[in-house]
Order: C-alpha cells, then structure tokens, then sequence
C-alpha cells in the first residue's frame, strides 16, 4: 500500500489556513515577579500604591515652611522657629513643603540660621513622583524588560499575568532512543522535541515532551488524545510522511480533522496540519533540519498568533558565491554563512542535507527561495536572513578553502577574542578561486609546486600582481591513514577513500603516486570522494576503506595507524588590504597566540616553529 | 562628622581601572542540555559519536552493490540477485554502496528489477555526514542558540560547560523592607537588587540576594565578608553615598582595598569599587535609576570581562526634541521616548529625576551626553543607544499633550496590534507646538476656544494652513475634586492644588475662574503645579490639598468625591499625511475598538459617544 498526501498547498495557502481555522486563545499563568523577564504581560499591570505615598526629602538638610523664609539673605539672616532635620529619603512632614541643604544651613544652640529663602517644593519628592496609585505600569502585550521587574517590586508587584501556551510534544518512532543513549546501527537519537522545545521557550511557551512512542497506532493514538487534552497545541514529531510506518495523518484524521499534508516547503514538505477538539494539532517531519524549518515558517506564526512574537529577524542584502537552483513551487530555505568583506555582504550556501544539523549549527543565516524562481546564480544579490544580531554576524570571518581539524581549534581561539571563523571545505584549490573572487575573507591551502615549494606559486599564478599576504598556520605531517599500519606503497588493490579534487591533499596524493609510478586505476575507491580529513579517518575506522591519506591529527583522534608521507606547509591567505580589519587581526592574533601553539603541539603532526610566519606577494 | 568622597574619577578611569585591577576568572556551570540556550559555552563541545555511525538509506527503496547495475537500462532490465529492501534511514549493510528508490524498482517474486543503474553512493547518508567523532560542535565562548540543544543531543550531549558568574547581591538599609511589603512612611522597598538579579541574570550570571541589612557596621561587615567567599563579584546596594549612615566604602576598605569612591557620571555618581581577597565588590548606589546606570556602564562591563558579553545596543542618530544641558567633567545619562517620524527619528527626553522608575520602563532609548559637552540643544541630531530592538522601536508612535489615564488604556489597545504608544504629559499647548515642530506623531488635546468650541481654533491660529486631522478620544467631564464633595465655589481660601501652565485643564480653570469673577490669589496653591490628573487626585488623597481640577478617572481611581464643572471634547491630533502610516492607523483603529469604547465606559465620566470621529482642517 502507498499512501499519499493530500494535495500538497503553498506555504501562503498553510499560512492562510491556520489563520482562518484557528482563533487565537492564549492561556495565562501567573509568574513570580523574579521570573518574569522576557515574558509578555497577559493583562497591563497597575501600582498598587503610589510611590512614594508621601512627600520625601530629596536632599540631607531641614524641612521649612517656605513662607517661613522669606526675606533670608545675607544681610538678613532668618533663624527658623518651625524646621526638622532631615535626610535624604525621609518623610517631610506635614505642613512642610520645602527642603533645605545641609550645607546652606548654619545650626547652633539646636537652632537653624539661614541665608536666603526656600521656594515652595525646592528638594522635595513628591508623593507619585513616580508613580501615582491606579496607574498603568504595563500594558498588556508588553515584553518584560529585566530592568522592569525592580520597577515592578517597588510598585507592589510580587507576580504577574503573562502569556503562555502549553505545547505537548509528542516524539514517536520506533529507531528512535532518548537523548543519552548511544544509538546502535539504524537507531536515531530522539533530538527533534529537544530542539523543539528549547525553541518554542525562548518564545514564551512552555512545553513538555511526552515520551518517546513506537510506530504504534493504538499507542499513538492514546498519547495524542492525552496531549490535546493537557495543552494548547499539540506537535507531533516525525511519522508525518507517507510511508508505510507513517500512522500520525491518519490517527489525527481520525481524532478529529486533516486540514492539510505536505507544504510545499524544502526542507519540511511532509508537514501534517490538524485539529483535535479545536487545538491545532501539527506534525512535524523527522529530518531535523525539516523540523527546524518547519517550527520556524509555520510554527512560529501559529505561536504568534497567541501574542507570543519571535524576535524580528534581521535582513542583509548579500550576494551569493555559489548558484543556487530550486524547484519553481517550491519555497526553499537554504542555510548559510554570511559576513562582511569590506562594504559588502556575501553568503555562502552551507550543505543543503536534511539530516546535516551541523549546517543549522554552523550558518548565521538563510534564504528563502521563493516558490516562483528557479533559483539564484552565483554572484546574485539575494535577501538574507540573519539568525543571530546584526552585530554579531559583523565579527564572522569567512574562511574557504582546505580543511584541517585544527582550523576548528584557531576557530575558538580567535571567538574568544570577539570574532566568529565560519570555515566552508572546498580543498585548496577551492579556497583560492574564493579568495580571487572576493568570496572569502581568508583561504587555508597547502599547495605543492613543481618546484617543491608551498602556495605562493598558484596565488601568482591565479591572483597575477595581486597583494596577497600569507601566514603559516602549520607545518604538518599528511600520511596515510590505516586500521592495520599500512604504508603508500600498500594502496594498490585495497579499498581507498580519497579527498575531493581540488583539494591540497588529493593533489598530494596524485604527486606522490606520479613519483612512484603507481596508477590511480589500480586503487579501488580512488573515485569515492569526502571533503574533510576526518570523514577520511572515519571511512578507514568503519571499514568502508582500508586506507586514505590525511594529517596526523585526525588520524589520532580516531585511534588509528599513520604512516608519514610528507610535510607540507599549512598557509592562510587573505588579501593585504584586510590587514588592517581588526577581525584579521584578532585571527592573526590567535594564530599567534600561546594557546593555539599549545593546542598544536598537544594534537601532535604538527610543526609549530613556522605558525605565525607572514610572507607577502608579490 | 560630613565623609568625603574619595577624588572623583571619570568613567573612562574607572572601565581603565576595572581592567587593570581585575583579571577575568569566569566561573564554569554544568547545565543540562535543556537549560543550555542562551548560555555561553564555557569549553569547546565536541561529538562524541558519528552522526550517522554507519551509512543509512536516504529514501525509500533497495539497497544495492553499484557495480551490480552496470549496464541497466529500458532495453536491458537487471534482475539482481542481491539486493535488500530498506527505508529511509536504515542501515545500508556492509558492502552495499547505493540505494534505487522504490519508484524505480519493479518487485515480483521476491526478485528486484531496474532498468538504470545506480550510481555509487547514490541515495546513501554516508557515516559522519553530520559529524564525525571528535569533531567540534561548538567553540567555547558561543551563545547557545535554542535550536543547536537539538544537533547537541543528537551528537550524544547531554550535559555542557558553560559561563558562569557567581554574583552576590547585597541590600542594605534600615528604611528598606521586602518586596510585597507595603511600604510605611519613610520605607522603601528593596526592589534594587530585584532588578540587578534580573539584569545580571540576562548576561547569564546566576544570582543570589543575600537578606536586607540595616545600616549597621557589624552585620555589613558580616554579609559582605560571607557574599565574597561564596560569590565571584559582590554588590553592595546603598550605602555607598557619603551620608552619616553610609558605611560600605569603610567597610570595604577595612577589609579589603577601596580602589574608587564617586564616578563623574548622573545618575550613579555615588558608586564604590573595591577589592576584597582578590574579588570585585562594588558600591552601587540607592536611588533606582543611578543603580541602573551602574548597572548598565560599569557592571556590564566588567560582567563581559568574564567572558558574558550584553547583546549589542543598537545606535540611531535622533533629533532631540528638547534641550538638554549638563555639567562639563561629567557623562549623563538621559532616558528617551525615540521613535521614526516619517524617514528621521525623534527623540524626547524623560524625568532625570534618579528616583522615577517609571521613566525606564516607558522608555526604550538613552542618550550619553559625554563629559566634554555641556548637553545638546533642542533640534540637535544626537547618537542615541536603543533599549529595544530596531524593530521594535520602529512600532512606537510618540503621543505628546495633553493628559489623561485612558491614555494608558488607548495605548494597552494599541499594543495588541502591535505599536507602542509613549506618552508625554506637556499638556494642550506643549502637544499642539510638538506637533507643529513634527516632534511627535500625534497630540491629544481640549483646548478651550473663546467661541467655545474645542481645538480647532488652535490649531489654525498655530499650524496655519497646514494639513491636520483630529480624532476625538471621548467627550469627558472635567470636576473639581476634593475629599470632602467641595465644589468650584468653594475653592477660594482652601489649599488647591494646580496642573501646569499650557495644559488645557489649566486653561479651563482660568475660564472659569473668569466666568465667576473670582481672582486666583484668592486660592492658596494655584501656584502649585503638577502634569497629570492623577497627580491632582493624589495630592488631595494624600491631604496636601483640599481640592484640584481633574477628570471624573482620576478622581474615581483615588476613591474621592467629584463635583463635575465642564463637558469637553479631547481629541487626538496629527498631520494628515501620516494617516496612511500603518502605526497611525493601529492607534485609529484602536481608538475605534469595541473594546476601547467599553473601557471608556467602564471608566464612567467619559462620553464614548463621539469617540472616533474624524475631522479634517482645513
């Protein structure tokens, strides 16, 4: 049996949908004043009492009578009959209306002598300065500011309404295993209502996750009816699609209605809306990168429905260093990372998989490519959105070209120091097209000439006459990477993982097979490309291959064998002209900095008496 | 005996002096995955398994050896002998390196045929395609984002490091007592540190409030010695003045060292710095808004010194709409009510009295004037730092006139539909002059005419010519109020109590002074001004007065009696081009609510009746 969607609708259509099918009935719990930051006022909240409820001294000095004073000068003194000391924050007593300063008071014999007279009211606080009793504090609607809450606490105030919405979180799926457990073969950590959650709070909801439930209809159906009776919303994770364990449209059809399944969203399609008793009730794909997408288009509007706003999102114009092609009908959200080169903003489409949460974790923004267009081309300037402020994608630093786990280390050393690497693998050759283009900040390589040398001959090469300045991250040690301590000379005939073309290493790997005379057609598995070392070191450590080539570090952190090849020399480019930006600078300084060195040493394969070497071309 | 400060330093000195004197030592928390969002992470967090661990279908189909559908095509369909069926997200077993989609397969006595061939790798998750083991999830020093707890758990975290600062919060004061106490005379509520936990909390410090301390040298000495073995930073909340009962600077510098007593900024002059056993303890002064600024300049900074950086304030340039005049040697700080006025922003100053909380809470801008100026003048185009995010500031539209409490409630409308109304009391005149100078977006207004009619005789005789239209609010009455049911003719020779000069409640008292012939001096008070009708009540609650002019509201809220005087038509007024400003017609459409108009009615002493009727002039 294949089952189907309904007809798939737009995301406009989805959006229209819960607009018009669900009215909007947030709920309302009452918070303790400590914990109402950042939640939305449900009611406006009133002073209880004024504040101050009396007159107060505004000044150290004496309360007068005003008329009392008239005529003080210096010529004609006025000793008072009718005053009392007073200090700041005191009462001033009936009758009273006036404060004097200390200072500008002469006591003697328990007598006050003054110089000049008081206007009515001088130095007084008055009762309701702040805040007169009955007064608005807050209106409804009102995002707490934590500053607020001291206001608040003075006014009277120990809790207040805010705006909840109880979401039920329902992870089902019979791979799936709690969060803390290592999954086994085909086993998935049930992260989604994790993610899901943390989500839906820094809105304002507040959620709970049921248990996790196996693809069991009876099941499913029992946890469902349970969630819509104790919350506001109820989302169910993953089981949305239309394969033959996917049981969550025809459970909800039969608990109360399908409004609609599959969105034409990417990634995200086989999202499930439904209602149960009146609450909405939506199924949310297992892909996480669906789910996010999903919680962020759909999910968040519904929330906001509730009074319960995102944070606005920021937009940037950015231009993209890579096509884009998408399918018309089809609204598609591809994450990114953006940044700054000089005036401009560009962005850099990030993996595109459903399943790569690392893409989410890594971008600082995304695109919408709307359902009418095909795409965009490389060079294009597109609307971005930016997932973290403003200020903050100001510090990322792009970095495009050859990977080394150690560039994730410079990474943190340099975020310490206020700037954010956004590295992008595309090899050597990758990085410096990027830099020729302006697409990067800075590129990573480890290119070996003819001539034996490292780098400066393809930058002349590719970037003629251009300022370019290099600084060494590393010398470091490539070799190849084996369960059973093979050496080079062992490739032949064994199953080989390699590097992506363009790449420092596989041209390595091409170099030293050419010096000794090795044919590429004899290595089974020199087609099967990955782009990092440590994808290299984890195909050998699964038993996908015997052998691949990478540096030691990775190597190491998979426990493997390593036999040396070569020691090549590991350089960050980046144009002259940015020396002077303070985020090259910060990445300088952190190239430099004690603690990469020691980070270097501690990983091992690495030469750190060059790191930190600058050389420039022309 | 009169304390000293020590010589007071510029705030410059003081960030100086806090780097110099303080290394960063961050305290390190463990949070559960759930709690995690919005930490900094303290270490770098890494994978601690694949993600995948082995290769998983990608869809729905068979799993296959490549190399066994070499040749398939229409022509010559491949039956394969071996083959195994698997859904998305099944292990794709050992030696198979491609999955075909069910769609491409035909199945008939537990045989599989294709008519293409599968290429390597097609349709395969590959192991690590996410993350491989070791690799770097986060760096340290990274705010979590709500959606990364998600890969986290996915990648076998359940736990992480992050930033901590251990803050105690210690108040102190004989006149304060707890939050939820109603304050006698003289009292006060300690709700300073309820805001300092709140603030600090944001920066992500966890926070502890030691119990209040009355101005007694033993106890201080006591809490504080215990707050900084328990704590990494100590506030010490009042005290830090130099009055006869403020003993923190003496106490810490028994104890330890004062390194700073007295900065040059307003409001927080009053602030302490010292050291005890190597930790920061700082004197933060008592009046509300001084703490705050401390809080703001100099605890922020110092906070982000250990890694918990503030999210970034934004800057927009603002004309001032008042003159603001400072002292040279010293930085102030003024809160603002800012908004955009058509393309160029706006920003009005609010109370600078220390002790008005409610001016933080109804702004959402400051201004720095910096110790080499003496202030900025009224037109001036001045940076100004916002407290809400640039979207939001977008949504507020600035209301300056005259006042009345349903203001507050036409603003709470207003809100749900998402603009922000920031109300200032200036009164008729002041609103009708706002607007003429585009100070504001619109003015609300009873001015009085000679022929008796209201408003619109002022606005041709001071915006000539000029497009505006007015929304009528309510028609309400105007009384006297009093304790004891005085009416106008009773006023003369009893304590009276006076709204300022240009409010049309002012105005209407002059108007019927005149009618009845009767001659202000004959009226103790008249010269005693307050801007709101609540203040007028209060002020005859609380005895200060016998009797003042206000609406029925106000006069209602305070529980006193009414003697009603004057029907009049209070009008909202604005300049007729931004009638197509969404903002605009939020607070029209607000005005024009079922809901605003049973507020009103609720209210008693206002006329719904004419409320949202448009007039247009010329």
């Amino acid at each position: 049996m294949v089952k189907r969607y309904l007809s798939v609708i737009s995301l406009e259509e989805a959006l229209d949908l819960l607009n018009r099918e669900f009215s909007p009935s947030p709920s309302v719990e009452i918070v303790p004043l400590e914990q109402a930051a950042g939640r939305v006022t449900a009611r406006p909240v009133f002073a209880t009492y004024s504040v101050p409820e009396v007159h107060l001294a505004a000044m150290d000095g004496i309360a007068v009578r005003s008329t009392d004073t008239a005529g003080a000068s210096e010529q004609t003194p006025v000793t008072l009959k009718t005053a009392v000391r007073v200090n700041t924050g005191n009462v001033v007593p009936a009758d009273y209306d006036a404060v004097i300063m200390i200072e500008d008071v002469w006591m003697g014999d328990g007598r006050f002598t003054i110089r000049k007279p008081a206007s009515p009211w001088q130095h007084v606080r008055p009762a309701g300065e702040d805040i007169a009793e009955s007064e608005m504090a807050l209106p409804s609607r009102h995002r707490v500011r934590p500053f607020e809450t001291g206001a608040l606490a003075a006014y009277g105030v120990t809790s207040l309404p805010v705006l909840s919405l109880r979401v039920g979180l329902i992870p089902t799926g019979s791979e799936l295993v709690p969060p803390g457990t290592r999954p086994g073969p085909g086993q998935v950590v049930e992260s989604n209502t994790v993610m899901a959650a943390a989500y839906l709070r820094s809105l304002g909801a507040s959620c709970r996750r049921y248990p996790v439930t196996p693809d069991e209809p009876g099941q499913i159906r029992d946890v469902i009816t349970r969630a819509v009776e104790e919350n506001d919303l109820v989302i169910v994770s993953a089981g949305s699609s239309a394969g033959t364990r996917d049981y969550t449209a025809e459970i909800i059809a039969e608990l109360g209605e399908l409004l609609a399944h599959g969105v034409a969203i990417k990634p995200g399609k086989p999202v499930i809306i439904g209602r149960i008793r009146g609450k909405p009730v939506i199924g949310m794909p297992g892909y996480p990168l669906s789910a996010l997408t999903v919680l962020r288009e759909i999910l968040t509007p519904l929330v906001a429905a509730h009074g319960l706003p995102a944070p606005a999102v920021e937009l940037v114009a950015a231009r993209l260093t890579a096509s884009l092609h998408s399918d018309v009908g089809i609204d598609e959200f591809v994450l990114l990372a953006a940044g700054r080169i000089g005036t401009a903003w560009v962005a850099t489409p990030l993996s595109r998989g459903a399943g790569v949460q690392m893409s989410a974790v890594r971008s600082n923004a995304y695109l919408r490519i709307p359902s009418s267009l095909e795409g965009f081309e490389s060079g294009e300037e597109v609307p971005v959105h930016l997932t973290v402020p403003l200020q903050h994608a100001e510090t990322a630093v792009l970095v495009t070209g050859s990977h080394d786990p150690v560039l994730d280390h410079l990474a943190e050393v340099a975020q310490r120091q206020g700037v954010e690497v956004h590295s992008t693998h595309v090899g050597s050759m990758g990085g410096l097209i990027s830099l020729k283009k302006r697409d990067c900040h800075a590129a990573p390589m480890h290119l070996l000439a003819p001539d034996g040398s490292y780098n400066t001959y393809f930058l002349e090469k590719y970037l003629p006459g251009e300022e370019v300045s290099l600084i060494c991250i590393a010398g470091r040690e490539q070799g190849i990477v084996s369960r059973e301590r093979l050496s080079f000379d062992d490739i032949p005939g064994r199953p080989f993982i390699n590097r992506q073309k363009g790449s420092g290493t596989r041209m390595l790997l091409d170099h030293e097979l050419a010096v000794r005379g090795i044919d590429a057609a004899r290595i089974p598995g020199y087609d099967r490309e990955v782009t990092t070392h440590l994808a290299v070191a984890l195909a050998v450590k699964t038993g996908e291959a015997d052998a691949g080539m990478c540096v030691y570090s990775a190597a190491k952190a998979m426990n493997l064998a390593f036999a040396p090849v070569a020691k090549e020399r590991y350089e960050l480019a980046f144009r002259r002209e940015t020396l002077e930006d303070p985020r090259i600078e910060s990445v300088i300084d952190a190239v430099r900095s004690v603690e990469f060195k020691d980070i270097l040493n501690g990983m091992g394969g690495y030469d750190s008496s060059l790191t930190g070497e600058l050389r420039q071309l022309p």
